[in-house]
């Protein structure tokens, strides 16, 4: 497919994820991890219009002068912006107004895509990822907001979230010796998958199949959420403070576990993968299974035999820079090392990750406290 | 009027006030004392369905089992309600829905007024003034959000928040001795204006205008916001942890101050009253002006003889039963009574008040850093 | 008692009330509102060096150049000063070179008393008050910081917080009419006492003795701290943050309840007056037992009947400057004028007022939230 | 040296760190992470009475109920504890007390060692190292709380917290390859230590000497706590929030920085190593210096080249379990691994760390933001 196309491609989606919802349901934040859905079309037209356009197109006209300070994410590099947090506050600009921006700088993109200087053709290819990392972000946001809704709504009534259930429980053995890991440079990769180079990993055994809702409420019916002996310290104290006792989206009604997906609220499949769970939550439950979460390293050198893309899985790795990594000049250097702290490294991909955006030297990262994404838990022995 | 008439024509001003508003403006909760206008749809609505027609129209049938729950506001003898804090949080019901319920209770209103039972009149009064209380809210609250939206759109651009400036600034004496304050009972009051009682006033000199926006000014040239001397300890807490320098609304740009108003951000003319005032700045503006707050009996007994209605005037009275005030039994007891501590009394009645709301007995409150609501100054010698 | 002794007299009991204490109950602060002995000791010295030996003894020199800074409590006009809620973080300056600080000082006051200008004895006589007010402070502080030792260690075994038990639980009725309320300007009060002035007040019946323990367990039988009907909204809000089911104080232990006393943890007598109450918890209670908390003016109007100063009786009354009150000029004024907002008056006096110290004008006042000092309830019928 | 001359020699010591303190130093807790020297004294001799006496020492008897309760730190395993940051309310049970418990247990410990089985010899070893770190917390706990005191009293005015300044400034060049990580098992090491395990490095050079003062301070006057730049976003948030510009303890007065040492308030010596650096600031400080940070791995791979054990030297790796780690049974398992998520790894040792405590293979590790202990920073090229 040519750039071209694929921008095409890309942005369409990007509408067509929105396509099922009301007009309200793209101005809500009900925390702070979440953005409205309003935001999102705006800022993902913004990083054309602040990297690629008004850099260098000759002659751009940026479609608002404000634009720039409203949906700027954290870019401290080009200026003063909202404040995360107050994103649901800005009514304005109208759902209206920001798809016309849409189409005022699609309209700019396609023209200057099909006679762009070869040197623009990373930032525009980032461009594209950073859009596909958007509508992953768009889907869990989406959730997020009908499914803290009271009326639990629907987003689409015929979402699976789950497309083929768990059953190979075995291990795959996987032996001591030197791995090469990261990207290897030819393709797009992000910055934090570089520089390729060499770990070296005992031998180990990693589960085939992901932990099951079946197994988790094992853990639960255990006393798994009220005993301190499985938690680290923090991930107790998180327990404690937020009185977490299970997974997100799970409500019990009438004695049995419903969960909100997609699709509405429904009863609980037990040999659905677990999904929602916090860093926090996969580390006590390996430690009450006896096992443990893969590093990275190890997660990356099984994964070519592992079916992964289901959930994002947890690592115990945090997220760290690789040997020889360097962040790019300028803004987009703040894209990923800025966040090198304070963060666990997630592997794989999820049902809502764009086909193709991923790859198996992929890093994705979030903090241990979080739960909204597609998270699910893989274990290793030894 | 007839109080069908009176009922159709309250609704439909509230419908009014929204007519200017977008899609997304009315979901949106910058701060925990501004609703979003959708909700306030919702809730006046909820009113009249929970305490007129659920309990004295025979087989009605309730739009939605859920809103009772969404839309109440505080009234814990009703049940579970959601957290105010969260309002801003709930993009469905879309105003689509919140419509039709407004015209389904409408429809089943209109029918029941004309046949009801006596007894049924006073909780209807009750409805009206509630739902007046909320287009005042309306105003404020609408205000608020596009106040604080970067882009600052206007509300109307024929918005008036000023119809005649202050120009008498002399005192009106008033004699010492017994006063009679309160409702008489007579016509409708809320509760918190009864039971009328005695109350000894020494002798005192009232402005006939209020304090103007150049008065104000004279206030922070001379130093106002950094000199504690004036402020209340908790006000000046107050303005420390929330760098307070200015009203609210108010902006320098260029070296001019500017204000946001309902019809767009536009200079301030120094003859129009100073609003947006919270008690701890008009205390410190009194104190620097060497006069002082009248105090709501002060108020009463003179308010015969000022032009009041243009802003909520602060008092020096806290918000505090009068003599022989009871409480209504049920959930309508809990309409005033429950909030009589922390908070100030404020008389008259202002620009966004709907006509023939208030009166000269009507005391409304708030607590002392609040400054949403159209508040102004009038102060007292002696 | 010439103003020398009681000079003495006074500076002599402070060091009294800590003579129980082992060296590092001194030290802590365990919440904002409590102070360490240790600083409530420096503070009072302080006030005379401040206002007395600074300004009017020609040649004095200061004890320690940081004192000032360290132990000015709250005048803005003086200069910085230690944040109240780091008090408890401060080792040094030591007890001993407090005691230092505190003979050094005395040793100059007495001189000075001996043969000081006339009008030099109303601010020697304000700084007797205000040692006696943390004379007051000092026994409530302590039994803090002890009573929420896990060991709750006693201060005095021979400690008696009550005296004589409620017996007469009859009414006393009082006329309608003009009363005179404040303080004649005859000897000493504080400035929040002035002006004598007339208040006009229905007749109403005033019990005769303070709400018991047995009383007070029956509103807790009955649900008083489940049942939101009785509670002011913001009380009720206090309640659920706070987890509050009891008195402060209470334990319950093995089915009986106890409370720790300055003699240490006891059974609970049903006939003792209930102490330690907030605000919030006496309109609770008043509320349920269907009847109301007196006016500070009607607490007044009546006290010469009463048998006051068991405890610090909260009234209906909210903290407000009287007609003609004026603060005084420079720091002296911010001793009452700056706190006239967001607290209630408590009238009478308590087990722990030092004697002489309150008068039947005399106005308390705290947040209503509060539940440290020896706080009881009388109630109001009509 | 035999178990027993350890136990008295380290049980000693921690006392004579306290010799220098007055007795109110002894209770108070500024911050949450700073505990009061009584606490450390009691919790230290708790630890040979929980994990020792009472299991092995048959008929022992506890000095006190209620002290297990009192001075538990956070071993969830034995029961319920005083909440870590109440430590500094408890001004009971006095020191007197406290050395009282400490010879108590000195007494039956000392018996007990000379006869005591030989699985007992780990656990004592174990308390050996516990008491030998809390030694190393006293000293930056006491400098904290004097050097918080607004009269900033020296500890000990002999007291060199630089013994040798850092001139040699050139790097040393390590290979690529496969190295040998970890304690090998033999003799004392702590859990988190183990399993030895094979990490494969790229080349790289580490500097032979810690940054100075001196360099500090260019980066200083270069803008570096001004430029987001050369921040990670949550240390730029840190920065921002807690209006952070210089190290911990500098103050300038008169245009000179000055720090507060041990031995008091003094002019800073531009040769000295920088110290109570944030691993942010560290971070911040390479980005700009253009280098990085070591891994813990390089810096233990390289650490026999190096002259360290002057300060905690910042490290890039989270403080993560290694291969094969495991955790003890019972709440001494509860000593590291609970702890591992949101923390850094530090190596080396500092000035107040007593001397054997600490070894190549060591892993100290803290919050990012915490900069009460005695850290520096050493640099990484390439």
């Amino acid at each position: 497919m040519s750039l071209l196309d694929r921008y095409k491609s890309v942005r369409n989606y990007t509408a067509q994820i929105c396509a099922p919802l009301q007009r309200e349901d793209y101005v809500v934040q009900p925390i702070v991890d979440v953005s409205p859905p309003k935001w999102h079309l705006a800022h993902t037209t913004w990083f054309w219009e602040e990297f690629v356009l008004s850099k260098f197109k000759q002659g751009y006209k940026r479609f608002h002068p404000r634009f720039a300070f409203l949906f700027n994410s954290y870019y401290n590099a080009v200026g003063e912006r909202v404040l995360r947090l107050h994103r649901g506050n800005m009514s304005r600009p109208t759902l209206e107004e920001i798809l016309d921006y849409r189409t005022y700088v699609d309209r700019h993109m396609e023209v200057f895509i099909q006679s762009m200087p070869d040197e623009t053709a990373a930032i525009v290819e980032l461009g594209i990822n950073h859009e596909q990392q958007h509508q992953e972000l768009l889907n869990t946001d989406i959730k997020y907001i009908l499914g803290h809704n009271p009326l639990f709504p629907p987003y689409r009534i015929d979402f699976r979230e789950t497309e083929i259930n768990e059953t190979d429980h075995s291990f795959l053995d996987m032996d001591e010796g030197i791995y090469s890991i990261g990207h290897s440079g030819k393709g797009f990769s992000f910055d934090n998958e570089l520089v390729q180079h060499k770990v070296y990993l005992n031998s180990f055994s990693i589960r085939k199949s992901l932990i099951t809702n079946g197994e988790f409420i094992q853990f639960m019916r255990d006393g798994g959420y009220q005993n301190s002996d499985y938690w680290l310290s923090d991930g107790w104290a998180w327990l404690k403070e937020n009185n977490i006792d299970a997974p997100l989206y799970w409500h019990k009604i009438e004695d049995a576990w419903n969960r909100y997906s997609l699709s509405g609220l429904e009863l609980i499949d037990p040999l659905e993968p677990v999904t929602h769970i916090s860093y926090y939550e996969a580390c006590a439950f390996a430690e009450w299974k006896k096992m443990r979460l893969p590093t990275e390293f190890e997660w990356e050198a099984a994964s070519a035999h592992l079916e992964w893309g289901k959930r994002w899985e947890h690592t115990s790795s945090a997220y760290l820079p690789y040997p020889g990594f360097t962040k790019a000049v300028g803004a987009v250097g703040e894209y990923n090392g800025k966040f090198m702290v304070n963060q666990m490294v997630l592997r794989g991909g999820s049902i809502v990750t764009p086909r193709g955006h991923s790859r198996s030297t992929y890093r994705n990262f979030f903090q241990p406290n979080l739960r909204w994404q597609f998270t699910g838990i893989r274990l290793c022995k030894k």
